[in-house]
């Protein structure tokens, strides 16, 4: 894996962004903004899922008046996502948001950008500069393919705001297509020191957006690019924010709760370990810490093929072996298979 | 994207591995081989998602002598993962197997290596040396890490193979963690002319095992790396095959079936967009023709993100727009949404 890229540390409330900080699980709500009750319950859904950063749209003035009663409600810090209105940017910065999020292609009139970033800096407000590919200003150079186009647009912003003396930046660069958005983000990452916020934008519903997500953030993070990532999906949140951590600590950059390996069975198999593989992911919802559980197939292969695992279970026909690192520790009758893995894993928590 | 690595072409079956053929979707069966109708029926299945080539295990005489039966009633190439016993890997290639798989973990003796080696090579059949991180033989060099151990034993492997003049060869070095798995096809990519089989291994419950799996292929695939793949999930193999394609779709390195862009919703969403984007996807289900359907969440947004779409709907209070690669084409009034989108999807797809 590259060393993670140097980028200027920024805070949106009291979270960390860029300079070395752990990379920022954020999410979007889907209810109507205007709702405060649904959007407050689904941000504190979020929250208990570990979501870190939360993005709400502010499309009109009804939403931007209920930014108040969200962010007295809340743990996370808050994000407002303005598209065309440029006074709408101002009413979120009244009502105390932690963050702003700015469609260069949306609104395009320097002064009314100027405005909101004076209004922004004078409550140190981070913006990010969010590009998606399928909202480009009709001013982007049309010999420049997408990728390019995107960062032109992004580069454009950010020289305007740091001409207005405006550092707090964090940029994205989402589009559906990924070697498009792979290309942007390693375009823009050696041009300019602000963190990266990394998605891939209307990846569709989980089944396949899920696979189009982590096709462009992973590659990304294992380049060493990007500060903070959302996954973009057709569906709840807390979807998002469980991928997100996924990926994380699929490539070992962050822990958070149980690991899960399981064969994924074979004509060797004696059990149905799809089922037994599937209920015990399903007990692990509940245990938050970072523990490595392996169910696996056969008796002969698993302990060895887990041995990374701190518990883990081999099944043959009949019973099975449970392990600990790799080291047999017992024999357990069909049956008890799931009562007595839990019960070990608990153990182990409690150490 | 990086150019993809050029690597030696082989033939399993009818089908060309490697040699800048388009990356080949494998899968493996679930049931017990000795049930040969089972056996056949999900092989049947797989054929039907595309999955293009097929392993099997035989871990026993009873499932060796289900082989022909199997080979016969199937229309893809069918491939023999042999463990320990290599009179087993002697029975596949009597009754005609297209393939077979050895793990250099589980058997070790030379002149047991070297009887497969010649009975592969009299039938030209193709051999992957698939090492996994959890069985690698007591003999490897404990100084190295586990990415290095597994690249060391596949070329004392690959060596030895290649002393026998034998060169039918495919490669495999799969791990549960993404890091040690791209780190070891890496390193062994420069070293070797011979094809790469993908995976990332007991990845786990398609939830979690999705994206274990697509951050490590992906990433290599970016890189260039990669002549064939599977997806190794604890569920029904067709999940397996229905990933492996999202992974190469995501990547604009193979087309199969529809694209399906979708926004993910937001507060500025008025109609439920998660729910028609899960309408939408189900009935795509039955499209097998190459078409980027969009489903988008506001009117004035929708067509602009996703104008590569070649057929679309944004969809506003009540009504939406319905858009052709970008350009508005019509006005459909809610209720009509999925069949009038369906309509033209049919209609784009006729031509």
């Amino acid at each position: 894996m590259k060393k993670r890229r140097i980028s200027k540390a920024i805070k949106i409330g009291g979270v960390t962004v860029g300079g070395g900080a752990s990379i920022v699980v954020q999410s979007m709500t889907k209810t109507d903004t205007r709702d405060v009750m649904s959007t407050i319950r689904q941000i504190q859904e979020l929250e208990e899922c570990g979501c870190e950063l939360i993005r709400v749209a502010v499309p009109d003035d009804e939403a931007a008046q209920s930014l108040p009663a969200i962010k007295k409600n809340i743990a996370i810090p808050l994000i407002a996502d303005i598209h065309f209105d440029y006074r709408l940017a101002l009413a979120a910065l009244t009502a105390g948001v932690d963050g702003l999020r700015l469609n260069p292609g949306n609104i395009t009139q320097p002064d009314k950008v100027s405005t909101i970033v004076r209004a922004a800096m004078e409550r140190d407000v981070p913006i990010r500069i969010g590009v998606n590919a399928g909202s480009l200003p009709k001013t982007v150079n049309p010999k420049l393919n997408t990728a390019q186009q995107m960062v032109a647009i992004a580069m454009q912003q950010i020289r305007f705001l740091e001409e207005l003396d405006f550092s707090l930046i964090k940029v994205s660069l989402k589009a559906f297509d990924v070697p498009t958005t792979i290309e942007a983000y390693r375009n823009i990452a050696s041009k300019i020191p602000y963190p990266l916020h990394l998605g891939i934008t209307e990846a569709g519903p989980p089944r396949s957006g899920i696979i189009r997500s982590v096709a462009g953030i992973s590659t990304l993070l294992y380049a060493g690019i990007g500060d903070t990532i959302r996954v973009s999906l057709s569906s709840h949140p807390r979807e998002e924010v469980f991928s997100a951590y996924e990926i994380l600590k699929s490539l070992d950059l962050r822990q958070h709760g149980p690991a899960l390996v399981t064969c994924p069975s074979c004509g060797r198999a004696e059990v149905d370990i799809i089922s037994l593989a599937a209920e015990v992911e399903e007990k692990l919802k509940y245990i938050d810490k970072p523990i490595k559980v392996a169910v696996m197939g056969c008796e002969v292969n698993g302990p060895g093929e887990a041995r990374d695992a701190d518990i883990g279970i081999a099944c043959g026909k009949g019973k099975a072996v449970l392990f600990k690192r790799g080291e047999k520790i017992g024999v357990v009758e069909e049956g008890n298979f799931i009562g007595v893995l839990m019960k070990e894993i608990e153990d182990f928590i409690i150490g």
